[in-house]
């Protein structure tokens, strides 16, 4: 992007700048920069941080301070005066005031909250009051409305009139005298109309809205299939409360992907940024996973040593345990990370589960067979080369192997792709059924079918 | 959200009217519903997909059309007739044609262009020249355009001329006479000016542009950094091209994670919806990541052959297999997919690579030592109750264990942790790196750990 090609550039101003020392200088360098610009001055500069932001006009200042990272936020209030504290939240919109004061302790909410207006206190805890993940908690009450007898003519003074506080005027709403909204209206349509037009006239009735207690990921689907940059949140009897803007939809979409992913990887969700979270924590939110899969993997070990008879009349069963239960790992974490996406991004819905079992036995089996077949050869080419290694009884050991691939590959694909599902229908997390979650589950009934096979087989022979 | 609780009735009124075979009512109906209501409708009746899209206003037709599936798309345009295709494909924005065009065989993309006015004709081939997933592929020429020397009123004059015809009107451009791409004016501005202001009075030379050739990914970031509901579409030398709404970032940001998760899942980017995808094809994405994997785990097959001899003296040793090349593959995923997803959302990049190394250096020394000394726990628990399974050196197999966990875990962390950002300083893909092929890569070395610490502890006495 053309910014980035300015950058070496603007580091080197900014160097200069800080050698001279001239406040007033800073402030003019700064005031006239791109504010992603400013915030990457920040990052270059963590030093300078609560002097930049202390040295730019204040609601510059505040669409600095919205876009940093909640560390960088955290230490720069800490830094700032507490008067300059108190005008940076002030002008901070509600939905990212709220979303900064959240994710500092209480005591320190407090604190802040007492530095604001009465006015933006009382909004800022209202909005406080909204379960986290809730359409309540991204909205601001920081829009225009109008009613349904206004003119045109009228309509534009009150825009005029309110516009600076906006969030976005693109969107205007239309409520009763009770708050109830009516319709919303699209600046382009108001443009379009004659000064005396009435906006009874103009709207069209049509007006898809969120519930303040929507969840934000279901917010997300409404953007995505309404084309509007605002969408009005209203309560249960379609009293308007608020508007949510599209933008911060670009960051419920990456907040819920990290979360997602980091579940899918066997790790609680982080929430912070990895570099930023000190490292006892990143310990923590790691180590309850592992220790919970290794408890559950010390079953093989339980396994084996039911097998261990078995084992020690043919060692050659033991040489193939990983091969065959890695296998059925593979292909299960394959199916639950697919299964997991598309239930993410609604593709399918529980009540495809029939649908999805039915694909995944049949990709099971092809997916099995594959293996199996490779499994197969593999033990017939290394007996060609080398008869001693597997004995007379070589191809009932193939056999062994590769149905026990069939086996553990069909069993892995069918526990990845329906433990998602039967989690989420008991309204748990299906991102929960990670990669290391099926893989550990599906190593022990690898195990059991590996040596079923084997008794199938090789009894009278090698057992 | 409030429109849900309005679908039964929705579905119901469609039944009647469907049953009623009224042309006319069924299309007074389909005129007067959400765009977002009408897509749910042909979700819910996909038999009468083609015949719902047939009878809306063409305008409706294109903004439900673009909103549904490219498998629903494609079934649309085989069911109507191509005058209706013609009239579809000629009102929908261009970038969404683009995208439509872009999922057909090339012949059938062929057929359809013909359909286009020459205007049309000539901007979707434009589009189509781009790369995909470039930001060319994205953006619209839909847009107004104004000269510096303009006055306000000239503005409007301008915006009630082409507004009807624009993605967007909440943002202006404003270029010079050979098409550079001078500043961008939010409408905000000009609606708080007086009429004869200038243009160039009430621009701020603050413009960020995106690059026709920028990576979709790279423009997704720079929307979350810029609060603009629309930014401008330049060539190398600033002259405008297009322009891109944020709506459509909503879709890049979750076509990507769809990517990213498929692939950190052991499987081909899909690139078609889970349930439409035909089941061969679905076979072929996932078979050959599941081949090299299952390739690559032969390794411990032959790995184990050469330890067969210690196995024989020893069969306790192939009790913990599982328990130990599986904790070194959790660990190795955790670490992997925390890497992944922390580099997708532009927290760490390649440089960051020594801090990272040194937090996973700890974090894998803490994990490891957690399951080692549980692993230790375990044989000295087990031989307390059944002395018989470990026999008097039940503490140097104990000890072996814990060390290999201890080993296998720091293995695993540090591998999971470097492999993406080895694979992204090639330029490769880092979310290949996937849970199994980082599980795979350390169950080989992870044997090799275990057997190693076997023979220190336990040489002289078992071995």
């Amino acid at each position: 992007m053309s910014i980035e090609l300015e950058q070496p550039n603007l580091f080197e101003q900014f160097d200069l700048l800080i050698a001279k020392e001239d406040t007033f200088e800073i402030r003019e360098f700064l005031n006239n920069q791109n504010i992603s610009d400013v915030a990457d001055l920040i990052n270059e500069y963590p030093e300078y941080e609560a002097r930049i932001i202390a040295n730019m006009a204040i609601h510059r200042a505040a669409s600095v301070f919205k876009i940093l990272d909640i560390s960088q936020q955290k230490d720069i209030v800490k830094e700032l005066p507490s008067s300059k504290t108190a005008e940076l939240l002030n002008e901070l919109p509600a939905d990212d005031r709220t979303d900064f004061l959240e994710e500092l302790p209480k005591a320190a909410i407090r604190d802040l909250i007492k530095l604001l207006d009465p006015e933006e206190r009382k909004i800022t805890l209202s909005l406080l009051g909204y379960p986290e993940d809730s359409v309540g908690r991204l909205m601001t009450p920081d829009y225009v409305y109008v009613y349904a007898h206004n003119t045109v003519e009228e309509v534009f003074t009150t825009i005029r009139r309110y516009a600076r506080n906006s969030e976005t005027i693109d969107v205007i709403y239309v409520i009763d005298e009770t708050g109830l909204l009516i319709d919303d209206l699209r600046i382009r349509d108001v443009i379009l109309s004659t000064p005396d037009k009435r906006v009874d006239e103009i709207i069209d009735g049509r007006v898809v809205s969120l519930n303040v207690n929507d969840d934000q990921e279901n917010a997300q689907q409404v953007f995505k299939m309404n084309n509007r940059v605002a969408l009005p949140v209203v309560d249960e009897n379609n009293i308007l409360l608020g508007i949510v803007t599209i933008d911060d939809m670009l960051w419920v979409a990456n907040e819920e992907f990290s979360e997602d992913m980091q579940k899918m990887g066997g790790t609680e969700a982080l929430n912070e940024p990895y570099l930023d979270i000190p490292i006892l924590k990143l310990f923590k939110k790691r180590v309850s996973w592992l220790v919970v899969l290794f408890l559950g993997e010390m079953l093989t070990a339980t396994a084996m040593g039911y097998f261990e008879d078995e084992i020690a009349k043919a060692i050659v069963l033991a040489l193939f345990v990983p091969l065959i239960i890695s296998s059925g790992g593979n292909s299960g974490s394959q199916a639950s990370t697919l299964i997991i996406q598309a239930m993410a991004v609604g593709e399918i819905t529980i009540g495809d589960w029939w649908r999805v079992f039915r694909r995944e036995l049949i990709s099971g089996m092809l997916l099995g067979s594959v293996l199996g077949i490779i499994g197969f050869i593999r033990v017939a080419v290394w007996h060609s080369i080398v008869p001693a290694i597997y004995g007379p009884h070589w191809m009932m050991i193939g056999a062994t192997v590769g149905f026990s691939l069939i086996g553990v590959v069909l069993w892995g694909t069918i526990t990845g792709s329906m433990l998602p599902m039967f989690l989420k229908k008991l309204g748990a997390d299906p991102a929960v059924s990670s990669a290391p979650f099926v893989a550990t589950l599906v190593d022990v009934t690898g195990l059991i079918i590996y040596f079923s096979f084997a008794y199938l087989f090789l009894q009278g022979l090698l057992l």
